[in-house]
Protein backbone atom coordinates (compact mmCIF):
# COMPACT_ATOMS: atom_id res chain seq x y z
CA UNK A 1 0.00 0.00 0.00
CA UNK A 2 1.14 3.50 -0.33
CA UNK A 3 2.62 5.14 2.65
CA UNK A 4 -0.25 7.28 3.90
CA UNK A 5 1.93 10.03 5.63
CA UNK A 6 4.57 10.90 2.92
CA UNK A 7 1.20 11.10 0.46
CA UNK A 8 -0.28 13.63 3.29
CA UNK A 9 2.75 15.65 3.31
CA UNK A 10 3.15 15.62 -1.10
CA UNK A 11 -0.80 16.90 -0.62
CA UNK A 12 -0.03 19.52 1.70
CA UNK A 13 2.55 20.82 -0.33
CA UNK A 14 1.46 20.28 -3.87
CA UNK A 15 -2.49 19.30 -3.44
CA UNK A 16 -4.31 22.42 -5.15
CA UNK A 17 -2.63 21.03 -8.40
CA UNK A 18 -4.38 18.21 -8.48
CA UNK A 19 -8.03 18.00 -9.82
CA UNK A 20 -10.49 18.18 -8.09
CA UNK A 21 -11.31 14.67 -7.89
CA UNK A 22 -7.95 13.55 -6.91
CA UNK A 23 -8.26 16.61 -3.86
CA UNK A 24 -11.10 14.75 -2.86
CA UNK A 25 -9.62 11.10 -3.35
CA UNK A 26 -7.01 12.40 -1.09
CA UNK A 27 -8.72 14.41 1.20
CA UNK A 28 -10.41 11.14 2.78
CA UNK A 29 -7.58 9.15 2.18
CA UNK A 30 -5.05 11.27 4.33
CA UNK A 31 -7.02 13.73 6.15
CA UNK A 32 -9.96 11.97 7.02
CA UNK A 33 -8.06 8.47 6.93
CA UNK A 34 -10.61 6.46 5.37
CA UNK A 35 -9.97 2.86 3.96
CA UNK A 36 -9.87 2.57 0.13
CA UNK A 37 -13.47 0.45 0.61
CA UNK A 38 -14.56 3.24 2.66
CA UNK A 39 -13.42 6.00 0.06
CA UNK A 40 -15.50 4.40 -2.78
CA UNK A 41 -18.42 3.69 -0.62
CA UNK A 42 -18.31 7.47 -0.26
CA UNK A 43 -17.88 8.25 -3.56
CA UNK A 44 -19.86 5.98 -5.12
CA UNK A 45 -16.91 4.27 -7.61
CA UNK A 46 -15.10 1.10 -7.04
CA UNK A 47 -12.33 0.22 -4.90
CA UNK A 48 -10.12 -0.23 -7.70
CA UNK A 49 -10.85 3.52 -8.93
CA UNK A 50 -10.36 4.67 -5.89
CA UNK A 51 -6.51 2.59 -5.88
CA UNK A 52 -6.15 4.08 -9.28
CA UNK A 53 -6.77 8.06 -7.83
CA UNK A 54 -4.82 7.59 -5.30
CA UNK A 55 -1.84 5.93 -6.80
CA UNK A 56 -2.12 8.55 -9.80
CA UNK A 57 -2.40 11.29 -7.86
CA UNK A 58 0.42 10.60 -5.54
CA UNK A 59 2.63 10.15 -8.83
CA UNK A 60 1.81 13.46 -9.97
CA UNK A 61 2.52 15.08 -6.47
CA UNK A 62 5.86 13.12 -6.60
CA UNK A 63 6.51 14.38 -9.81
CA UNK A 64 5.83 18.30 -8.13
CA UNK A 65 8.50 17.48 -5.56
CA UNK A 66 11.29 15.89 -7.63
CA UNK A 67 11.40 18.94 -10.00
CA UNK A 68 10.89 21.84 -7.61
CA UNK A 69 12.11 20.01 -4.44
CA UNK A 70 10.17 22.49 -1.80
CA UNK A 71 9.05 19.77 0.64
CA UNK A 72 12.76 18.76 1.29
CA UNK A 73 13.84 22.68 1.56
CA UNK A 74 11.09 23.71 4.15
CA UNK A 75 12.09 20.67 5.98
CA UNK A 76 15.79 21.60 6.20
CA UNK A 77 13.91 25.23 7.21
CA UNK A 78 11.93 23.46 9.83
CA UNK A 79 14.68 21.70 11.21
CA UNK A 80 17.08 24.30 11.58
CA UNK A 81 14.21 26.18 13.38
CA UNK A 82 13.73 23.15 15.85
CA UNK A 83 17.57 22.90 16.56
CA UNK A 84 17.46 27.30 17.26
CA UNK A 85 14.34 26.54 19.71
CA UNK A 86 16.83 23.95 21.72
CA UNK A 87 19.36 26.06 21.50
CA UNK A 88 17.81 29.26 22.79
CA UNK A 89 15.88 26.64 25.21
CA UNK A 90 18.95 25.59 26.63
CA UNK A 91 20.59 28.87 26.63
CA UNK A 92 17.58 30.08 28.90
CA UNK A 93 18.01 27.56 31.22
CA UNK A 94 22.11 27.33 31.52
CA UNK A 95 21.93 31.45 32.50
CA UNK A 96 19.26 30.75 35.39
CA UNK A 97 21.97 28.83 36.95
CA UNK A 98 25.25 30.35 35.49
CA UNK A 99 27.17 32.22 38.32
CA UNK A 100 30.02 33.76 36.36
CA UNK A 101 30.08 36.38 33.64
CA UNK A 102 33.25 35.30 32.10
CA UNK A 103 31.76 31.73 31.39
CA UNK A 104 28.20 33.17 30.08
CA UNK A 105 29.71 35.13 27.71
CA UNK A 106 31.74 32.38 26.60
CA UNK A 107 28.71 30.33 26.34
CA UNK A 108 26.51 32.72 24.28
CA UNK A 109 29.28 33.43 22.12
CA UNK A 110 29.19 30.14 21.35
CA UNK A 111 25.61 29.76 20.52
CA UNK A 112 25.35 33.22 18.64
CA UNK A 113 28.13 31.57 16.36
CA UNK A 114 26.58 28.33 15.55
CA UNK A 115 23.02 29.74 15.03
CA UNK A 116 24.69 32.66 12.15
CA UNK A 117 26.91 29.64 10.86
CA UNK A 118 23.59 27.54 10.45
CA UNK A 119 21.60 29.58 9.48
CA UNK A 120 24.20 30.44 6.67
CA UNK A 121 24.62 27.16 5.56
CA UNK A 122 21.06 26.83 4.48
CA UNK A 123 21.24 29.89 2.59
CA UNK A 124 24.05 29.01 0.47
CA UNK B 1 6.71 45.79 -19.23
CA UNK B 2 6.53 42.69 -16.91
CA UNK B 3 8.69 43.69 -13.88
CA UNK B 4 11.82 41.41 -13.67
CA UNK B 5 12.82 41.01 -10.18
CA UNK B 6 8.99 39.58 -9.67
CA UNK B 7 9.33 37.34 -12.44
CA UNK B 8 12.83 35.94 -12.01
CA UNK B 9 12.06 35.37 -8.05
CA UNK B 10 9.04 33.15 -9.16
CA UNK B 11 10.80 31.60 -12.11
CA UNK B 12 13.90 30.47 -9.00
CA UNK B 13 10.91 28.93 -7.62
CA UNK B 14 8.44 27.51 -10.25
CA UNK B 15 10.58 27.63 -12.98
CA UNK B 16 10.77 23.62 -13.56
CA UNK B 17 7.21 23.58 -14.22
CA UNK B 18 7.44 26.04 -17.58
CA UNK B 19 7.73 23.99 -21.06
CA UNK B 20 11.57 23.97 -22.38
CA UNK B 21 10.69 27.05 -24.43
CA UNK B 22 9.32 29.45 -21.64
CA UNK B 23 12.78 28.38 -19.58
CA UNK B 24 15.01 29.48 -22.40
CA UNK B 25 13.32 32.51 -22.60
CA UNK B 26 12.69 33.46 -19.05
CA UNK B 27 16.74 32.27 -18.44
CA UNK B 28 17.68 34.72 -21.06
CA UNK B 29 15.21 37.34 -19.58
CA UNK B 30 15.81 37.19 -16.17
CA UNK B 31 19.42 35.51 -15.17
CA UNK B 32 21.21 36.94 -18.53
CA UNK B 33 19.05 40.09 -18.10
CA UNK B 34 18.62 40.76 -21.97
CA UNK B 35 16.03 43.15 -23.80
CA UNK B 36 13.53 41.68 -25.14
CA UNK B 37 15.07 42.45 -28.54
CA UNK B 38 18.53 40.57 -27.84
CA UNK B 39 16.24 37.23 -27.17
CA UNK B 40 14.54 37.57 -30.12
CA UNK B 41 17.71 37.65 -32.07
CA UNK B 42 19.24 34.76 -29.86
CA UNK B 43 16.18 32.67 -30.26
CA UNK B 44 15.44 33.41 -33.75
CA UNK B 45 12.03 34.03 -33.04
CA UNK B 46 10.16 37.66 -33.26
CA UNK B 47 10.05 40.17 -30.44
CA UNK B 48 6.72 40.04 -30.39
CA UNK B 49 6.90 36.10 -29.99
CA UNK B 50 9.62 36.62 -27.02
CA UNK B 51 6.55 39.35 -25.70
CA UNK B 52 4.12 36.63 -25.51
CA UNK B 53 6.53 33.87 -24.04
CA UNK B 54 7.47 35.57 -21.34
CA UNK B 55 3.75 37.17 -20.61
CA UNK B 56 2.35 33.60 -20.41
CA UNK B 57 5.12 31.84 -18.81
CA UNK B 58 4.84 34.36 -15.84
CA UNK B 59 1.24 34.38 -16.11
CA UNK B 60 2.00 30.56 -15.68
CA UNK B 61 4.12 31.13 -12.86
CA UNK B 62 1.87 33.79 -11.09
CA UNK B 63 -1.42 30.60 -10.79
CA UNK B 64 1.70 28.46 -9.24
CA UNK B 65 2.02 30.63 -6.67
CA UNK B 66 -1.37 31.87 -6.21
CA UNK B 67 -2.51 28.27 -5.89
CA UNK B 68 0.62 26.98 -3.59
CA UNK B 69 1.80 30.31 -1.63
CA UNK B 70 5.11 28.79 -1.60
CA UNK B 71 7.32 31.58 -2.32
CA UNK B 72 5.44 33.89 0.44
CA UNK B 73 6.24 30.73 2.67
CA UNK B 74 9.66 30.91 1.93
CA UNK B 75 10.15 34.26 2.17
CA UNK B 76 8.46 34.67 6.01
CA UNK B 77 11.08 31.91 6.75
CA UNK B 78 14.20 34.12 5.37
CA UNK B 79 12.90 36.83 6.84
CA UNK B 80 13.03 35.25 10.07
CA UNK B 81 16.44 33.87 9.64
CA UNK B 82 17.22 37.00 8.90
CA UNK B 83 15.68 38.66 11.90
CA UNK B 84 17.44 35.84 14.16
CA UNK B 85 20.29 36.23 12.60
CA UNK B 86 20.56 40.13 13.93
CA UNK B 87 19.83 39.34 16.90
CA UNK B 88 22.25 36.75 17.44
CA UNK B 89 24.86 39.07 16.12
CA UNK B 90 24.03 41.96 18.71
CA UNK B 91 23.63 40.07 21.50
CA UNK B 92 27.33 38.49 20.35
CA UNK B 93 28.42 42.70 20.36
CA UNK B 94 26.56 43.39 23.13
CA UNK B 95 28.40 40.97 25.79
CA UNK B 96 31.88 42.07 24.54
CA UNK B 97 31.13 44.85 26.46
CA UNK B 98 28.91 43.66 29.27
CA UNK B 99 30.42 44.12 32.86
CA UNK B 100 27.17 42.86 34.65
CA UNK B 101 26.41 39.00 35.09
CA UNK B 102 22.45 40.61 36.32
CA UNK B 103 22.16 42.35 33.36
CA UNK B 104 23.71 39.98 30.76
CA UNK B 105 21.32 37.06 32.13
CA UNK B 106 18.37 39.78 31.19
CA UNK B 107 19.51 40.57 28.50
CA UNK B 108 19.89 36.92 27.13
CA UNK B 109 16.48 36.05 28.43
CA UNK B 110 14.96 38.32 26.37
CA UNK B 111 16.38 37.12 23.35
CA UNK B 112 15.95 33.54 23.52
CA UNK B 113 12.25 34.37 24.63
CA UNK B 114 11.74 36.78 21.29
CA UNK B 115 13.37 34.04 18.91
CA UNK B 116 11.45 31.40 20.50
CA UNK B 117 7.91 33.21 20.03
CA UNK B 118 9.03 34.03 16.73
CA UNK B 119 9.68 30.52 15.66
CA UNK B 120 6.39 29.29 17.25
CA UNK B 121 4.71 31.98 15.17
CA UNK B 122 5.64 31.13 11.97
CA UNK B 123 4.83 27.36 12.62
CA UNK B 124 0.86 27.95 13.29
Amino acid sequence: MIEKMHVADLFAFYGELLTEKQKDVLELYCLEDLSLGEIAEDLNISRQGVFDNVKRATKTLESYELKLGLMAKFNSNKMLFNDISQKMNDLSHVIKTSESLKDLKAMVNQVTEDVIRDIHSIEE
